[in-house]
């Protein structure tokens, strides 16, 4: 097993494949080549895997979201729950990296540690988590609470949880597991750690009843581009999921990021940074325009209205004129999407649009990347070589736009040297260039010795 | 998808296979036929979930724990988790039902829910969930919990903790989602429930963000024959898994259940029993004697002993001389393992044992089906006939005994008639010969119109 990546190897671009639904706007399962129950549909979601796996992406990306009501999007309703998803999607593939989000605010550490820790055996170390915080405030009612907590509060808990996971995830020692059957000894005592954490949120005691996997340990994402969230990322994260409308923003989260990460006395490398975009493949530009217009007009002014509300704590926006300016709804949104919501708000008065405008635009936004297959590649090529970002996770913007992306523009980017033709490695891990993390206890041990020495 | 079993067909033996380390007691993983790694093994797995699959067993079963320490057994201290297992491998088989153990004191009813019926769509209806309480004391520790309920206790939430999970399985009716890409009507909102319980444990309000599955909803079995164990799965259950020392003992069982089920106003036929039992084929009586003793001279009296403590609430029986009477532990082990701490207590009291003897017979009891294949088949079926069960859950009791069943065991029982050639339905509920269960909602609807009518 390879612990590191290899130093002479030129920089590329990764790239990750989000399975949610059929491809584009919450109303693309209208269009005439959506698979209407992709969300649901294993065929679809094994079909949608193999491709990526054939396109060599870096991992495929699960989304999730705890609270639905009548007014959610069509795919978010009805719906497969990521670990399980992936896990049987373990099983259809052999390379690609298995990334699902979990909430840290309506979940308990040893459950989630194991869990991710058995994918990541079943899967042969390409398991890695997607930390989020739920936005949503109604998820409360489904847990059992009393109250959602607040924004600040919710990565206070994520933090505090992250540390445990990552504590019990090194449980055993990587060759903690002897299995001599001659003389009766399955492991070592002195490589099996006890955690006992005691702390604001948790008290969690160990050890974890699954042992290290093949890349160590799950590979851990955190998603939300908040203050809070890049604090997070930065101190526990190996790689962060973010969403920048510009090339020049991007730049400036980039290095704000990697600036943290060496604040926190790690180095720039040790996180990877991927944009989140959606893509839309035309034989032309107008073709391609085409195309997003035909996903667009799918979406009804309802539709438009119920999702804007969503992000903000279920605010019903239908009690404004529609084509009256955006109104002001004062503080709302800071609770649940914090930066979705700033952003909606700041482009909505600086840009003076209606209220009809902003909901059409946050439910079918203008993908970044549209165009032609040489468009594209020519745009990631660019925010890449800007130092916008170290990858992106896409998804595609149109229900066919995807496996377009895998035809027609993975090719290109091969040609140019910019993404791989084969996989080099076996894990996540690997494919992310990260570095094979020494279990705590092994390290405390080699600094012991190196102290002797 | 028939709603009912096939009524003229002659009553068969229905079997489950564990899926638990390699076959056989506590030591086996030191026998020479061996995967020594089996527990962690997924290529293991996949070939034992195959094997059950080409013997046409009904169901794959995981058990399950939330607790180990140092003197746990070796195949419980690095383990898969029920779910991530069960989902990888609904992916490389077609046919067999995938039972999980998952624990109601120690999760959270809207994830539940949520994963078996996530499991439960990815193959296409064949998940199940073995409900237990979680019987060692230590897993409170690990959940942030300052002390582990009592038993009683531990059942009520249990019986609270079902109810929400079906009702919230019951959110979206059958055929709630429409999906009519021209009219753009992608759910029926007459079809959509909200559960809002609000109970004594829980408040979840609903609704699931997933659907009905094939067989309507995962099967759920009761793992537990206390007597608050029995009262839960006669309410609330569709299969148990239990274990009786003798045929009158299980018979007993086996009555006493099907009352309380009448008692519930249910079918006696709605719920049915499993006797988990291990086996030994061998090629004579002698044979077979011969592999038991191979697998049971590999535990050591000092695994034996740490063993037994767990079921008594980690209690050091070390203290104690190995070759006197079995020790007077008072109250011991009541709020963990009753039904097995009761009987070993009884047992070991009627057989004047020493505490030598309870150990090694705890950690490595002789099979009750031990002998050549026509032994096994006698014996099963003799149990099945005189009404002591409706089926089993078996284990190999040797590395080896589990393939020698479905060699050796299976066609015996088939060329009797007692048991399938070919699957006669897809999913788990078809097997198991249990009436799809109608939407609570909809079944509302339907007497309703019945009493208009």
């Amino acid at each position: 097993m390879s612990k590191q990546s290899n130093p002479g190897r030129r920089r590329q671009i990764r790239l990750g494949a989000i399975i949610q639904g059929p491809g584009g706007n919450m109303a693309a399962w209208r269009h005439r080549d959506a698979v209407a129950d992709a969300s649901i549909n294993y065929n679809y979601c094994k079909a949608l895997a193999c491709k990526a796996e054939k396109g060599k992406f870096d991992f495929l990306f699960v989304a999730d979201g705890l609270y639905i009501n009548a007014k959610s999007i069509p795919h978010f309703l009805n719906r497969f729950e990521p670990l399980t998803l992936l896990s049987g999607l373990a099983s259809v593939t052999s390379h690609i990296g298995l990334v699902g989000t979990l909430s840290t605010s309506y979940s308990d550490p040893f459950t989630v540690a194991r869990q991710f820790s058995s994918l990541d055996h079943i899967s042969g170390g390409r398991a890695g988590w997607n930390v989020v915080t739920s936005p949503l405030e109604g998820s409360a009612k489904n847990f059992s609470r009393t109250e959602h907590p607040e924004h600040g509060k919710r990565y206070h808990i994520a933090g505090e949880f992250l540390q445990v996971t990552k504590g019990l995830w090194d449980s055993w020692e990587d060759d903690a597991f002897v299995r001599d059957k001659d003389s009766g000894v399955f492991f070592d005592p002195e490589k099996l750690h006890t955690l006992s954490h005691k702390g604001e949120y948790f008290s969690v005691e160990g050890p974890l009843n699954i042992g290290r996997s093949r890349q160590g340990r799950p590979i851990v994402f955190q998603a939300g581009a908040s203050e809070d969230g890049k604090r997070l990322a930065a101190a526990e994260a190996d790689a962060i999921y973010t969403r920048q409308e510009t090339i020049e923003l991007a730049r400036e989260f980039y290095q704000d990021v990697k600036k943290q990460l060496v604040e926190h006395g790690r180095d720039p490398d040790e996180l990877k940074l991927f944009q989140g975009i959606s893509v839309i493949v035309g034989d032309s530009k107008e073709d391609a325009e085409r195309r997003y217009w035909e996903t667009a007009e799918l979406v009804t002014i309802q539709n438009a209205i119920d999702y804007l509300g969503r992000y903000f704590e279920h605010y019903d926006f239908s009690q404004h004129d529609l084509d009256e300016p955006f109104p002001d709804i004062g503080d709302l949104g800071k609770n649940s999407f914090r930066s979705t919501t700033d952003t909606i708000k700041s482009n909505a008065r600086e840009k003076g649009l209606t209220l009809r405008q902003v909901a059409l635009e946050a439910t079918t936004p203008r993908p970044t990347f549209i165009g032609t297959a040489t468009d594209i590649a020519n745009g990631l090529e660019e925010w890449f070589g800007a130092g916008a970002t170290d990858g992106f996770i896409l998804r595609g913007g149109t229900p066919t736009a995807f496996d377009d992306f895998v035809d027609q523009v993975i090719p290109i980017l091969q040609e140019r040297g910019l993404f791989r033709r084969e996989y080099e490695g076996e894990t996540l891990r690997e494919h992310l260039g990260l570095a094979f993390p020494i279990n705590r206890y092994a390290a405390k041990v080699e600094q012991a010795v190196a102290n002797i020495g």
